[in-house]
């Protein structure tokens, strides 16, 4: 096929004035260096922290329309106290999507880019949301035969993240997990791995459905946290699991510290004698999201031995290495349509992903509504 | 001398209806074991941990008192909300006093408790408000020539835990300190080991009175948190020292998050480029004390690469191991009179510490309000 001059894609400023703007923006594609290759990319999926960097602090329900059906535009406002949090990215056109995958339409000299000519790959490195993705042969994991873009462009955050938080329990003495928001891709990825690696995991959801959910994949640990006996509840499942580490995609509220409260009653259950700093058993939480965006509140009924802290991915990879982060990603690639699979609620052209009522939808981030893009979607 | 057969001491008793009792009780001395020593105790300090202790969770605003002038009862109530974390200590009359000094008047058949006979020695290993400590040779610190038991009285606590925290500094890759109720005994100890070893030090307090005690002996950062500029103030002396690693000793309400906050700023002041997830320099808080009761609020505007923990002196000393532990014992020894020395506004009797207008004062824990009691006070 011939290669097209030029390549579409979303961006997103945010301007010194307060003002948040996304758009679409056409950009040259560039000739492949040697090591390069150009992936037509087919899939690619709308991941929270994709949304984070796409709506930045912006009060979404100010957002409006204007710009064209093929060149739409968004506008909304950022709230004034949150204009700090966004001073590093003031005034720059910014391009979005963590991952994603496609078809290499062109490849540079080099053995390993030739490699991959024709081939399905999946891609993590940033500005996935573009129509073509000139990007590093290193970056790139062929997909198995017989798998298709969409089937693979879930490849790297949640498989890795699921697998990284199963290697943080490991790396930190812990034996059990405790996940929350837990019936979302991810936690359906960390129920069949604790499943499979014979691992306790509590899964802390806030619906039936959700509950529902993970029952049918086989969790045995689930948690509502609406329900009026939750703490007895999660400290029976933490009694029974062993679990001293959590996992919080929530970030906002309560959630952690009752997590740490009940992970301290259930530590003493087995104390022998009075503590007064509380158990020596160390909990830790780690705040891996903020679906809650309001302040963390940590009543610290738990003792002194705990910590709460972000937990990331990138640190997490550059902390274990290249042959380590090698041997996850071969678990990846293998089961990929199993163990890793995931599910998309909608599948939408890079001008869907701009308009108001679809923008409503997946900004809910709620567990169930999740949206692929497609930027080569006719 | 002859040696009483009784020694008196403070108790303090959660009852499982959600009593509160203090008292007095009298018990045998024991006869000491070879590797034994009998100390008359003179002085030993309340530290905020002797107070969590004495008062567990009960609300001393109901305190009331009985019992006559040398047998004082002091009974107060414990909010039934409060009594799960009084699970572990229900129903046993509890010994209090962390730390004191005192002389040894009876020791031991062995060559190390013989040696301290007639010494003048600083103890750590709880059960210090009695008038007779019986306790092993090891537990105890011979103090210098010269040094009275009211000067040795806190030469472990504090003096290990403002050690301790330039130690987790050190160990933890951090190149300078944020301290929090800076005022404080401790606090105080802090700055002089600070500017004796050349480290950046940040100190926060609330009060005018407390900025002027810490300018008086040197401090060069100090903030105080009720200023209309705080955040500003306190992010220029992070920038001006490099701080990433906080002790707090408030726990409570929006501070520690506001010093996690104000390390981002003063981070990604020096940033290159924009990360959606915040600056990638490693902010630590720990919550050693728990002066503000709130729950910790966290607002979460200072990225994913934080952590807030709780600390405790004892863990950290078994980390560390013997060899270290001793290094520290002997600088303290040996600065006691200057770095090391604390300033106490009352001494007080037994029956003293169990009056309720003195439970008025040293319970509202507020700089500049500490007491020493001698259990042996006349």
């Amino acid at each position: 096929m011939t290669l097209p001059a030029t390549t579409l894609q979303i961006r997103t400023l945010v301007r010194h004035n307060g003002e948040l703007e996304l758009s679409l923006h056409e950009e040259p594609i560039p000739q492949p260096a040697a090591n390069e290759v150009v992936v037509r990319v087919e899939a690619a999926p709308m991941n929270p922290s994709d949304l984070g960097l796409l709506f930045g602090a912006a009060d979404m329900r100010t957002a409006k329309a204007s710009g064209t059906a093929s060149r739409p535009v968004v506008t909304a406002s950022i709230p004034e106290v949150a204009m700090k949090s966004m001073a590093a990215r003031l005034d720059q056109s910014m391009q979005v999507g963590n991952e994603g995958a496609g078809v290499v339409v062109a490849a540079g000299a080099s053995p390993a880019a030739q490699a991959l000519m024709g081939r399905t790959v999946a891609m993590i490195g940033g500005a996935m949301y573009t129509q073509y993705r000139c990007i590093d042969a290193a970056q790139c994991m062929p997909l198995p035969e017989g798998t298709t873009p969409a089937e693979g462009a879930s490849s790297f955050v949640n498989p890795l993240t699921a697998l990284g938080m199963v290697e943080t329990m490991r790396r930190e003495g812990h034996k059990a997990l405790v996940h929350t928001a837990a019936a979302s891709n991810l936690g359906q990825m960390l129920n069949r791995i604790c499943i499979q690696d014979g691992i306790g995991l509590v899964n802390i959801v806030r619906k039936k459905e959700q509950e529902d959910i993970l029952r049918a994949i086989g969790a045995k640990y689930v948690c509502n946290a609406t329900s009026p006996d939750f703490m007895q509840e999660l400290t029976d499942a933490l009694v029974a699991t062993g679990a001293t580490l959590a996992f919080d995609a929530i970030g906002g509220g309560k959630l952690a510290g009752q997590i740490l409260t009940c992970m301290e009653v259930a530590a003493n259950k087995t104390a022998k004698e009075y503590s007064r700093y509380g158990s020596n058993v160390y909990k830790q939480v780690y705040i891996y999201g903020s679906l809650d965006s309001r302040p963390t509140e940590l009543s610290r009924a738990f003792g002194l031995t705990w910590g709460v802290g972000g937990w990331l991915l990138t640190p997490f990879l550059q902390k274990i290495g290249p042959a380590e982060i090698g041997r996850l990603r071969q678990r990846v690639a293998s089961e990929l349509k199993t163990t890793f699979a995931s599910h998309y609620t909608q599948v939408v052209s890079l001008q869907e992903t701009l308009q108001l009522p679809n923008i409503a939808i997946y900004n809910k981030r709620s567990t169930g509504e999740k949206f692929l893009i497609n930027p080569n979607k006719g």
